[in-house]
């Protein structure tokens, strides 16, 4: 069996704020992902946690229990996330009578302690302050606190890139297994190497870039970035806009630079999928909508990115 | 490669009541269980989650988020303390210049729905609360709520015995692959079966079960089960108290009848090790100490049970 390995990021957005609301929208997420699986690739599924690890950063910062340091805020939403889309898979899987495996792996991304980022925080989470809070916040932990949009001001957080995923044995082990696996939630819990051990910085790793890594690292076939919309596109939102469908690396990187995609949004998922396409021939990378996985895998619709 | 398998259960107040702690302390727990490692055993690791649980479930019950069911919580419980458990076993690993890949699995445990514990809520769980504060929880949530030891009202959850492993294919493809996996965290997160879908449950399944039902389905040789004594005793704290070494599971049986070993601490150790021994010749089962766990594989100390 030599099936077409598929890395899929999905977003945080898409899991919903609350346990009720997750436990309902997973049911709709599972099943395009398992038309995938039916069609007989092997998924891997990493996802966001935005909206989740904020909620528990938020109810550990309530007061009523010690302080939740970051990165252990992160592993709680990979076990809180993860629980939810491993019997959501599962129970699609097995209403049209398949029964793989499906299990989700706490993992750590590895980040480099030298990165830029860590020089200019950026991210931000957690709660809302008022400029007095935010003050004594920062004085008191060291935190970074920046003004958000007008909104008040929250603590930020650097954003390194992933270099290695601290799993991957084991990931590849279920995969070369023929299982389902879910992984890299919320971009990983992010760790730096101390000689022999890893330790957990407080910071966000983007998911795409997350995915893109442990696309690269699986020797995957396919990267799929889902989002809001079916196809990424140039000039958005003007005139002359223009959705973009199979495009190639060095045209994707002329449209980067020209300042096309909006950081924070777009520009991250179209610079991960350049990276993993550029990374060996053959491999591509897509961006499309979950309702439209399959039919991008298929060629039909989507930004699809290679060589 | 034919290694003794021993699934070792851990217990949760060995991980401590903060991130902080548990950083700490996993350190410790590390260097015995690296010991049975290097010694040249496939160690499967559970461990429980009261400490862990009880405050993920504060922090969610302090209303600045929307409130967190309970197995949700249990599942967030299993991604904060695998992190850090699985990165102190990785790093004593390295320091001695051994590197197996060690990962902890989300996992859900199969509880019965027509368990009579159902009918019983006894495990109390979170804050105390007065007596007018449990009788507005009870009718707002519809909990059942329980006097505890004068200090106040809890609620009370059940604790029905575990069936399965719902995840138990992923653990044999990594215990079979040379790998150290984290799993039943907490005794695992409790679901019931409704026709193709698992659904979590608020209960807590006793973590030496359900580490006896892991050790019974992975086919292991060893059920360690830790606790702060190094050997189990008959006629506990009396003038003709007896340490038991190596014992028979008929003998063991005898002692429970005669209620020997006190429930909520060593009853259910002895019954787990008694009906682990009982699955299979050959089957053996240890209580003893974190410290003794070694001297104990080796007959040297603990309280042994077999057929």
């Amino acid at each position: 069996m030599n099936k077409d390995k598929i890395v899929v990021a999905l977003g945080g957005n898409a899991l919903g704020n609350s346990a009720e609301e997750q436990k309902e929208l997973v049911k709709q997420t599972a099943v395009p992902i398992v038309d995938l699986i039916e069609a007989g690739h092997q998924v891997i599924l990493a996802h966001g946690n935005g909206p989740q690890v904020g909620m528990i950063n938020n109810a550990f910062s309530a007061g009523v229990t010690p302080g939740m340091p970051f990165p252990e805020c992160g592993a709680m939403s990979q076990g809180y996330i993860g629980y939810h889309l491993q019997n959501a898979i599962r129970e699609e899987l097995r209403n049209r009578g398949l029964e793989h495996p499906v299990a989700t792996i706490v993992t750590q991304v590895v980040v480099d302690e030298n990165d830029p980022a860590f020089n200019d925080p950026s991210k931000p989470i957690g709660a809302f302050l008022s400029k007095e809070e935010a003050d004594e916040v920062a004085k008191e932990k060291g935190y970074t606190m920046k003004e958000d949009a007008g909104r008040g001001y929250r603590r930020v957080v650097p954003s390194p890139k992933p270099i290695d995923v601290a799993e991957l044995d084991t990931i590849k082990t279920l995969v070369d297994a023929g299982q389902i696996v879910i992984t890299v939630g919320g971009g990983g819990i992010p760790v730096v190497v101390k000689d022999n051990r890893l330790e957990g910085v407080a910071a966000v790793i983007d998911k795409d870039f997350a995915s893109g890594v442990l696309a690269e690292k699986l020797d995957a076939d396919f990267l799929i970035i889902l989002t809001a919309v079916e196809k990424a596109a140039i000039n958005f939102g003007k005139e002359n806009e223009k959705w973009l469908g199979d495009i190639s690396v060095d045209e994707m990187e002329d449209y980067i630079k020209e300042g096309h995609f909006a950081k924070g949004s777009m520009l991250e998922k179209v610079e991960a999928c350049v990276k993993f396409a550029k990374s060996k021939p053959g491999s591509k990378a897509l961006i499309t909508s979950l309702e439209k996985a399959k039919d991008g895998i298929d060629g039909k619709t989507g930004t699809r990115i290679s060589l």
